[in-house]
């Protein structure tokens, strides 16, 4: 519908409304040397499961929020609508199918094993026809979705409903992960985190995640005007579905929830230097005197830096925190002569809100060139 | 799912999702002398017709934004889901009810009947059996809803894509008017704004209504944690479905839109004053002398107002924002000797954002003591 | 300047710019039984001591934030403009008078006595002539303002510039103290709190204080449009000078930074119980069964609880967040056959961000009627 | 001062406050190819003329507020705080000068030369000596300014207070062009707006400007965390004194307000272009069929476009907003034969919220290309 006479109102905003269908939110997360960096969920479902949302819904939502990918991911098992909705497994994905084409997200084809502990419930995700997934033998569906090509995680392994007292890891899962039958797990789920799955992700070569499992609308859980959704963040060799699977079975995702990122290393440190930009003034730091250095976060992601070792000849912050978008200016003051001899002044820092295991943050070096 | 182990994450708020789930906002719009002001959106859909959500999500949002009733009314005649959602018109409510029952939220039995114009799509509320109300006949179908105790109103009279270049009022409509058949009409429809409708209104004894028409879910419209959808303020007796349908039938309501609202004086003043506290400063105001008056606007409602007549032997303000929750300071200045001999002052100001036709503004008069 | 063809630009908006001189936030924090609640600021600096501000702003910002009360109290040693500013210790005050008085604001007369540590810094307030505070003795000074009628508080106890590694009560503290010249203690101060003046205020019987020492602008510091400035809620049996120099010689404040509230149970338990508003759906609560409370929060505050003791007969929530202006559902589930015959429930929860001493939070009981 | 055993409380948020003096906002207004473009404020007071603040607090909020250039312009003829405050003319500028250093923002020495009007308010910018403008005669005044090199423009020429019917241009406005006393206007001041001054800047040659004229601290009259004060955006060849001096003399500036934008279309033209990055996906228009373009606007400026003209062989919006730091999504859609056979697609906008004069709005082409 459109506007009439509206704007004959005294503070009447219209713009919001007319324009809200085709605008969409960009998450500034940069990309590093070599991978573009795609924000991903690949853990929601539809009034096709026990969702509440009709399919196209989940593609909107994402788009608008600034999503690269998303994959619907209906229990198989588990379908409480049933008696008013009568489909295949394989419906929810070819009603949202054709929107997702037209906006050009990436719309991967899932679905959720929905099994009681052990091994819990279990997302397929680029699989080919859902319905070949309702097998009786949990093992049996999970080697169907493996023969289609699939990529499965185990989701939300600490579920209290499913693990209340304690978050182990099962026999069940080491001979899911002999027979090539676990790829990934998720560390954040929704609300939740599950520190342990950091360390076995580590141990045992698996891709870490970060789902949301959303069955209302998106708008009704996160603040997704101001914030964003759990996200995985898939670097990617290209903005193609076939550019994620790749990255996933190569271990290339980041799990981001909040201002919290989990990962390895050899992704975390490059996604921090590209988040920043560094803006030195001329001038040599010396003995007493001070050096300001400006340091720009272009990203959304808010870092927390801590000092970890005390740097040779100078003073700097003993934490900082880089606020998202904006300029954060920084003194180093000599305390030594030896200062006035260095051409590069190294610093390094903790980042509070990146971690490589359950007890470790990722440790990173700055240097600024002292000329 | 329950938090494990999140809090030792810097910067990791879990409040606002713990709570997400049982926490609603309040509208503060204050009740009136005899009525309580009920918030309402009586045209909403679902799955079972053209909208993308499950009943439950329109339940469980209008809670959460602070209603007190709404009424899912899907089309009769419009089911494009019908492929895959197989159940009768009246199983998006008998979905709906236990939840709002649960919240307390008044539920409202209706539904949409949809036809091309005239008379174009009316909604009937009350019904008791929406799948009576399948009938070639329009006018038979809204027999039928009248006989069930129905109120019935037109929807969007102005809708370009039923009455392109002009809002018409229709013989048809006349005739419905005539056999009891057309109760209220929306003058606010999703965005929309139908000034004509509401010279009809007035006219033809209607009651004025404003609704979402909402086929999404409302958050991705909206901005529902900041703002309010299109609404429709209810005069009840009681807070029931029996007090809603008392107050409908007697043209007790108010459609609020942003910060607009439209109806009749008789409801507009009292709801003026009762948004409001005056504090007056003890103090005559005398020639040359001013004298301050404090205004707290109690009310979500942003208040314009602009003076019509001058005061008699002083000055007060051209213009007068009342931003809500705020109080604002008004000064008003002696400007002859007559003032100091007033026991009253009485300022004239229109309210720029009620109206009670298509061009003419609610005017209230404002009397402070001057003592 | 007044506006002039402003409107005719699209999403120009004016109204912020033309009001904002005359509105003024409102701090929703309820009274309480038999005294108001003051928001006060007793720690304030102008350019006539090291702020960097002219008096009329601290008048003016504290009025549009709300505030009922402050004083300036610039420092009597301490004025590094003294080359561009030449008046004396009074000035500061006469400058603020009048526009204090014409904004309703109470204005209190201060000065800040600036020694090191022992005994630091102090605020003498309601005193009548700040130049005769300037003396060489720190307890001459002292006992000239207690000769004025002044009320003494011992600012930033733990200030780190004079208390780098501990936090010390010292002997002239005591002395302070034995010789009527220490009424009170600041527990907040700027962004700095000191658990141990809490436990020194009720071993010693000092009022609380939590103010700002503001010394530029308080929109560069705090974000006064969303939040709130750190206060000291002064609970006054009238709202004038008078007043609030009663309670606080009678130990009746509260500290109150951010969300979190310090002070006595007698004050903190009745504040709690003025911001909410409690709606039981009538219903026995029995076993196997659940009531529905409703609590909304009517203040800014936002309420943490946490179940410190199970009720007898039935379950409540562990954790309950009331967020300011909302209304929180909460449930109690039946869990044996005692609870039909309880004609009221108790819970029992202390609330996380209410303290009585460094250690302990404010505990409540909350009854509801069952039935 | 700094925290202490604050991070034991819950729902206390230090970050803001530690890191507050540090961190400066980014207004994202990109440069255009040959210049870059400076935030400036080139008329503001302090409290060594009529200003409420400190000299350092005009740098630091600045600073804060992410400009990068100001002049301090301190009446010469009005000093109402003159009974406390003994200094020269020059003083407010030595005071601010090595804050401004430090943080490495341009402060520019100037003054403002105060009379009724004919002339008026002018400000003298780039002085070397502000008491040497203490003059009797203001042409007097004026040309010891431009002696010292001083480029000088006329301040709020609608002003009320000094035109209250009528915005004119005077004789003694043409003497001080014909004299080289005149080189620039204020298009915006405070909130104010001149569409005369527009037309006048085109007619002789002036350069516009976009000023504060601020008195009290920004942040009580501008919404400075999520908005921008008045700014006149100079396009210059180096962020330096010098470059300023070089732009404003060669009229390389735009008056911008809120989301308005004044100036000549050499300027705004590449400026819009800069602001956006489109993103064609593949693929040939034909006629029936349809062609999706995504517009990111990578600026803080929201624009709003309008068509002017219909494309040759295919539809366009008709409006279009382009919300900062969103990607908009628009469709094109083929009506025609021809359309097939074009290369490229072209659509004329206007855009409404830059100025070219009094009444016409720049106009823009758009080419996508069509393959």
């Amino acid at each position: 519908m459109r506007i009439k006479g509206l704007l004959t109102f005294l503070a009447v905003c219209t713009i919001s409304f007319l324009s809200y269908s085709q605008s969409r939110k960009v998450i500034h997360i940069p990309d590093i040397p070599g991978f573009q960096v795609l924000k991903c969920d690949f853990h929601t479902h539809t009034v096709f499961s026990d969702g509440a949302v009709w399919p196209t819904v989940r593609v909107k939502e994402a788009w608008e929020e600034g999503l690269d990918a998303i994959s619907i991911t209906d229990h198989i098992e588990y379908r409480p609508h049933s008696k008013d909705i009568v489909s295949d497994h394989n419906r929810s994905y070819e009603i949202a199918e054709p929107l997702a084409k037209s906006l050009n997200l990436i719309l991967i084809r899932g679905a959720e094993i929905t099994r009681s502990m052990p091994p819990g419930h279990l997302n397929a995700l680029f699989i080919k026809n859902a319905n070949l997934l309702e097998r009786d033998d949990v093992f049996d569906a999970l080697k169907e979705a493996r023969d289609q090509g699939a990529f499965i995680l185990w989701n939300h392994p600490g579920w209290k409903a499913q693990q209340p007292d304690t978050t182990l890891w099962w026999n069940d899962h080491s001979r899911l992960l002999q027979n090539d039958l676990l790829h990934g797990i998720e560390v954040f789920n929704s609300n939740e985190y599950y520190p342990e799955a950091i360390d076995w992700a580590k141990e045992k070569r698996l891709t870490v995640f970060s789902n949301t499992d959303i069955h209302p609308p998106t708008g009704m859980v996160y603040d997704v005007k101001n914030e964003h959704r759990p996200l995985t963040l898939v670097f990617a060799k290209s903005r193609t579905e076939g550019g994620i699977r790749e990255a996933l079975f190569n271990r290339r995702t980041i799990a981001y929830f909040n201002h919290t990122l989990v990962g390895n290393t050899r992704l975390l440190e490059p996604l921090f230097f590209s988040s920043i930009k560094i803006k030195n003034y001329p001038g040599k730091l010396i003995n007493r005197g001070s050096k300001t250095i400006e340091i720009e976060n272009i990203s959304d992601i808010e870092y927390s830096l801590e000092l970890v070792q005390p740097g040779v000849g100078f003073d700097a912050p003993a934490s900082i925190i880089l606020e998202p978008h904006r300029i954060t200016s920084i003194e180093l003051n000599g305390n030594s002569e030896q200062v006035a001899g260095m051409n590069e002044l190294n610093v390094y820092y903790k980042i509070n809100n990146m971690w490589v295991s359950s007890t470790e943050n990722a440790v990173i070096t700055v240097t600024f060139s002292n000329n």
